[in-house]
């Protein structure tokens, strides 16, 4: 911290401000860095609370950790108020709260609700882009909710995908995604989930599914499956068996084997914790990613505090270096 | 939260405005509705987050709870950071951060380094009123720090005191308390804990030792003794024979036998987690405090996240009032 933004106070970036300064390219790089750094072990997560309040169906908690590395410590707080959007307002709600790692004091506040659709979205381009084939052509995407625009414009900027098909759960809900794909000038075909897998050369999955929409026997070889939307017990995408035939990868083996992808498989044994490969591992050439045109790659993508906190230090930055950041004391 | 506060965005209440509004006998009545509360399972707190950070030799984490009746939801942030004074800020650096319970929408930010000497001089003088005899004349102070004088001007508006011994593990640095006790018209002497145990009704610890400083034979029948330094595993102030023989209350259980003062006792197998009563119970009169004038009495005070919330969220309610809260939108 210089001593003009002690002088200046806490800083505050708005969502709109987040919009303006966090694009897809920071936001990659932010995550890459922090996913590399965990595997160093120069950045860590701390435990994550998660309570079902007891008020208006609510789920809340953080998210926290410490990089060290990038100085960055903080956590994000919010959670699912499923009543939200009748009054106008996102279910989800988050905001990321940065503190000095110097000092301890309150340092910054930034909006969390389209910086955790960005995180996201670049938790699994970074998966396409050390897992998926560089021939792949077509894009398969289950889901078409909010965060499903996110994954789809982030996963065509890492290889020339010339196609895209989709499911979701409500067929009638699809019109948003189909917009992008337009705007991207991508074809755009909504078809079965086997049809799906027959097609797909690179699947993502971003639901809030609680069982597998996705068999095994569905997926061709050399598929690469980023697994998105799973993120608390009991919530599955696809079967739990794929893990059984796939390299499996993931953001934070801790959260994969417990409150991921990965729990289902876990929990029947069917894989070990030591099948699963940290992403950051693979960043810093120290395992492999993909090893043949032929291997079945599964990233289980959990969402890690430390990928939150990573966006919001560099929004921060970015908005104060341009004069957007407004300031309070405290 | 009104359709005016709405409107204009999250309060942020100093430092300064919580010293300006938040008076003793508020935060009195703040911290004995919350204990009542958690006893009466309407509000509760959820797992408290202590990491050792591995960068400036900070503890930093998060105490969180939610109140619904008093619809408080969010958490304090902060830690410990041990160089801090040499940089002319305090060691503690806290920030109370409180949402809507009713969409998780960020409501208002609250300076904790003040609130957090007043609702832990709260929670002791709470113990006072519902525990000490009314008859007690010498109040008994191990430790002289920052939070010693807060814990003073608490105490004496409990019981008519009539004297305050002191011991400090450094003598020279109890001027601060001394002169506390003069502004308050109290005779003051330093003492020996063995003679301080000898002369004092009540007693309050508030230190950061790691071993027992007073001694079980020491303590005179009748004595109240209020332990509000343990707030880790390690820390201990009084001999955990003492906990044998004395009546124990704490603010939470859950806490009180894992980084309390009851700990040592717990871990030793003196007493049992049933031994032990919480303060919120006797509050309610569901359960009995001091049954004779020859009772010793100790409340285990550990400090849990709601103390901090309710403090706080009651500080933000008299700012907005006032007009002496600032505001930003996210």
């Amino acid at each position: 911290m210089s001593d003009s933004q002690i002088n200046k106070g806490v800083s505050v970036i708005s969502e709109e401000v987040c919009q303006q300064v966090m694009g897809r390219a920071n936001a990659f790089t932010a995550v890459e860095n922090v996913f590399s750094a965990m595997a160093k072990k120069t950045a860590y997560n701390f435990p994550v609370i998660r309570e079902a309040i007891g008020h208006a169906d609510a789920l809340y908690g953080f998210k926290s950790g410490f990089d060290r590395e990038g100085m960055v410590l903080g956590l994000k707080s919010g959670g699912y108020w499923p009543s939200n959007m009748a009054k106008g307002l996102t279910n989800h709600q988050s905001t990321v709260i940065l503190f000095d790692p110097d000092t301890g004091k309150l340092k910054s506040l930034v909006g969390g609700n389209y910086l955790t659709a960005v995180r996201t979205a670049a938790s699994s381009a970074i998966s396409i882009a050390y897992l998926a084939r560089k021939d792949v052509k077509v894009l398969g995407m289950i889901g078409a909710g909010h965060q499903s625009t996110f994954q789809l414009r982030a996963a065509v900027e890492q290889r020339n995908f010339e196609k895209v098909v989709c499911w979701n759960l409500h067929p009638e809900h699809i019109s948003n995604l189909a917009a992008v794909a337009e705007e991207l000038g991508l074809p755009f075909e909504s078809v079965t989930r086997e049809e799906l897998c027959a097609q797909a050369d690179v699947i993502i999955t971003i639901t809030s599914a609680f069982e597998a929409l996705i068999e095994k026997d569905w997926i061709k070889p050399g598929t690469h499956i980023a697994c998105m939307g799973t993120d608390t017990k009991g919530k599955q995408e696809v079967d739990a068996k794929l893990l059984t035939v796939a390299k499996v990868f993931t953001d934070e083996l801790a959260q994969s084997i417990t409150i991921g992808e990965a729990q289902h498989a876990i929990a029947r044994k069917l894989i070990q914790q030591s099948d699963i490969v940290p992403i950051g591992e693979v960043i810093n050439g120290t395992k492999p990613g993909r090893t043949s045109a032929e291997d079945i790659t599964l990233f289980d993508g959990t969402g890690v505090g430390l990928q939150d906190l990573a966006v919001a230090a560099l929004a921060a930055e970015l908005a104060e270096a341009k004069g957007l950041a407004t300031y309070f004391k405290l």
